[in-house]
């Protein structure tokens, strides 16, 4: 008898721990449940040409060729932004981009490789993509996947710890060097809507002020923080910044002015140094985390996580329960309908307990 | 009018995060409630004499000689395992040892000081110790401390992240170099009672075998795991060794049969060496983490967790509620009562979700 | 006999390595010579103004305040890029700045406070100015400091290694993400004279092109690498740029012509962002390092030396031999006239074997 | 015409860097000199036997397949003890295990292979197998590896930094847990017949004592160190310990008299725990590295450093420069003869700087 052809792909920006969770699916997919798995190339772009091979191509993965792959950051799979097949980016005659919609082809290949079910990684935009190619008939299970841990439908999501640590470790390094001088150091790190990265690398680094998309700031209370601080003997502040740090309603700062100053290039935490400058007498050294807190090794953390979500996913598709997408709910891995589970999107709680403690240790949020 | 007056300890055994939670309480404590904060000196040791100056002696904690310690490993007050006082070790006139009681002093000193509270961060021991005292009338606090999450009264307990985090790391590596050699590497982590450390390291780690005191182990199940590795190309082994693993019932390692010799150094991977080696035809290397696993930066995790556990002891002394230790509950700060909170343990359950992750990725227990 | 009294003071920017450095001379002075220590506060600072108390103010130091130093970044001495004796910076009636000579009241309080010599362990700046204070007879030896590793008289200089390890690791974590994706990462470093940092942490993190001071480079031969790598079915390329890496003559990047526009914010690695983004059909991201390289525990390698150095400072001033500076030459401490160590300063050869190696593995230095 | 096929292996015990040198070679090789490069599997197991497949055997690599392996631990080839074609163990039709001479096969495959010549990766073995095979007309390449540091023919081998690395950050952790408890720390690193790892090491993680193969230690200066320690005040001691490091002659430790108490598990850290016990009062805990100590991604420093080895070994190559072995002398890679470079032997110089530096210090070798 023929095996069980199951497909897994990842999509979406980069998150540690998407090895890990191709790693748990396959190891149990083939070990446990005796499945053929077909790893394919750059989310739905490769069911949407088979003979896409760029960088790879698809790839039918082994329980040798995934063994290295727990611990290490990135994703074996490629993953792409550009590769929703109901949106599908083709180039025009007269050189311009337009969509059109090469779903059945994905339908058509999807049946031409004779496979089973389709085990979807991604984020807010690879689960609605999920639930279209549902409605067509190709039977999907989800893994969610958002660095921010910004989704209601569970109660953490892999990578997050990772990046947390990596912001953390920074942060570790700047008081370091701030503690030698008379200084502001101001730290961007992830987060356009939600600020749990900020929040949580903020109290576990000792910052003495967070700025988050939740709690639009303004300068005047974090100058008076720097300010008491050095009234106080404590010659230097740490301010972190999530990439989506807000100013509060009519305070612009300097660097929004600036009609169109690349705003592309200029972030969250350049322009709170902008503005906090010309407040402070104090130097200003901002650092811009970046791409960092998406790469690297897993932590422990995210690593179990990543595989249990993994695993869960392989046993959907076994018992046929489709059309779910798997989650942690109180220590405990669960599933919830994919509809349901990216309505919801989580935020920082400006009234939670996480909040009240880093203001109960003293830190600002420009919001006083 | 005059301050309030609190004193805070650490006992028992090292545990990343103990210096974060003594900055989580002294900062709210002096912050927010205008405190003055005693660190007192290995554990109750400093409040037993007063006069007891080795090496450091009680402290006046401040805002500013907490700020360096929320990243650091160890505890800047220092712990004991002799400072008991009701069981307080004396030295006879015939030179040997012998117990007397000297909490009555302990009592009396905390008069002397003019304390209002102590907050007391420990494990087992220390919260036996601190039940004796609120007896004699100390108003008491608890915060749990084990690194090993043995506890079933929270979700979750500082430092375990941590030294699973190193444990992990440990692994990365001797997979490295075991992937290169015909070899087994057998790595001992921390873990006399519960398997917790083992288990999570090893899912996250990429073990083969994993051997915890909740499962009894037989060399026979292990030794084939090995076997079939080799067998199917895979020329190494990798297996995670809990402290308190032990071998089923009639199967009794070599190493357990040299009576007396030196069972103090005669760790469990060891025993497992001992007793495999004979059993397959491959190299074996023996890695004892031993203490490295309590050392050390904590986790961001864990540093979250530690300070909300110091701001929580804080705020459960100012609210006079004492005899209550605090807790994580859901993701929540609440709090227990300290005789219940020491009562029950917690041990990995052999049929739950976790234990069941591992074998379905195809790591072996030694109880097939 | 009254024992001997000897300062140790930090100068200049961050550099891990400079507590070790502590550590090692009072170690030596302390345990082997039976000296007195005492640190100085924020480099020269401390002995303008001996009530000087900001945050900290001078301190004796013992064997047990350095113990814990060896591993931490930062110093605890504080340091200060405004403490020049020679140019004392004043605030003048009028609201103005001004700068006076002070360097008479560090002769006056060196000899009020009994000290038989003085280690100053610095950069440029501050070997300058112990020349100068040299020939107003306070007898100084010199311990050199900088992160860019560009001092002609030594064969390297303490806190490089960890800084091109902060840097190496940034370099895995976005190469990890970046294969995942069709895109330029790019990761700007400190060095602002010197391109040491990019050029080993370039050829250790993989990087595709390397842009340093000492070989200005052309947006053009960088834009043909990446494309030349999409053309090989490698979709991604990482770029490392020093912070004074600068374009060719005649070629000022997009950047540099909006005139005004935050000089101070748009560094090196943006302006190559700005510049590269129309030439090429690819996602850029900038991630700027900043200070997290300047903080942090220094590096095994790094220690060592800080304590040769700390070692080689403390028998100079035993031995009397003032006015020389430990170096490093062929593995051995041996010293230098401050006077000729700090007159050369050392540059990446364009010529060299390391910019050669980089070459043949195939790194662009946008110069071809 | 035909491009030039070069071969390439890895032998002897695992080291960081290996991998880098794979990459600098084939990427010099490939890139600039149009190569085919073939890495070996199992060091000459690959050349023994062409059909060797254990675990993968020998493949062909690319520019793209050795991409990703710069910064990985471990060798992409594999390595073996088993495979010296000279004395190739075989088992013999009784069980028995003998030897044979295979290396007339090794010649015969290199030739059927068309390979022009071999580049050989490894230590002691690995060289003396290397000029065996050039006097049978192979004409060989050598990179030197051996992780203790201790070849006389180049000043720095790679590999060393990141173990010395991993033990100097094993002992911070230990350190500060040892601050913590009254307890001496005892932790065995690598190192049979030199110590540079323990020296190195010990320097940079604060030792307190550290035992070398090149210093016959007594357990009684041990001993007093830590009494003098607690005397001071400083209830912890840490001792560093290389596996070869061995007691004076006449003072055999306790360890050593149980006769057949399992002496290849006996490790010299627990022997020195074992003997140390009961001169002193207190707990002594025991952590033995082994092979995380070769395993895990190289430091910036190994990965450069092996990289130019690989550069240097292609040119040596191209040029036919056949019996030579890359060398590092005075921060410049030039090569020495492989017959020379494998006759000397470094060890640590008991009179020279380093063990100054640490006396220095107040270090104990166990020699006073």
């Amino acid at each position: 008898m023929a095996k069980k052809r199951v497909a897994i792909m990842t999509g979406g920006g980069d998150c540690p721990g998407l090895n890990a969770v191709i790693y748990g699916a396959v190891r149990v997919g083939i070990a446990r449940y005796g499945w053929e798995v077909l790893g394919v190339e750059d989310a739905t772009r490769g069911l949407i040409d088979l003979a896409y091979a760029f960088p790879h191509g698809n790839q039918w993965l082994t329980l040798e060729s995934v063994r290295p792959i727990l611990s290490r950051g990135g994703t074996i799979l490629g993953t792409s932004n550009r590769s929703d097949p109901f949106n599908f980016v083709v180039r025009n005659a007269d050189g311009t981009e337009g969509t059109i919609d090469v779903s059945d082809r994905v339908v058509e290949n999807f049946k031409k490789l004779d496979l089973s079910a389709l085990i979807s990684i991604g984020g807010d935009g690879s689960m609605r993509i999920a639930k279209l190619l549902i409605d067509k008939g190709i039977p999907i299970v989800g893994v969610p996947k958002t660095i921010d841990n910004d989704l209601a439908s569970t109660d953490q999501t892999f990578g997050f710890d990772t990046a947390v640590q990596i912001a953390t470790e920074a942060l570790d390094r700047v008081r370091d060097t701030a503690e030698s001088h008379d200084r502001v150091m101001i730290v961007e790190v992830m987060g356009r809507d939600a600020g749990f990265i900020a929040l949580h690398a903020g109290i576990a680094g000792g910052a003495d002020a967070i700025l988050i998309p939740e709690i639009p700031y303004r300068l005047e209370p974090i100058a008076e923080t720097v300010k008491a601080r050095r009234a106080a003997g404590q010659t230097y502040s740490v301010i972190v910044v999530a990439e989506g740090a807000k100013p509060k309603d009519g305070q612009a700062s300097v660097g929004e002015h600036k009609a169109g100053a690349m705003p592309r290039l200029m972030g969250a935490g350049m322009r709170v140094a902008d503005g906090l400058g010309p407040m402070i007498a104090a130097e200003l050294r901002v650092t811009v985390l970046g791409h960092i807190q998406r790469g690297g090794s897993p932590s422990n953390y995210d690593r179990v996580l990543a595989v249990r979500y993994g695993q869960a996913a392989a046993e959907l598709v076994e018992r046929g329960e489709f059309g779910r997408m798997v989650a942690l709910r109180g220590g405990e891995i669960t599933s919830v309908a994919i509809a349901e589970a990216s309505a919801a999107n989580k935020r920082v709680d400006p009234r939670g307990q996480l909040v009240s403690t880093a203001r109960a240790i003293g830190v600002t949020f420009g919001d006083e």
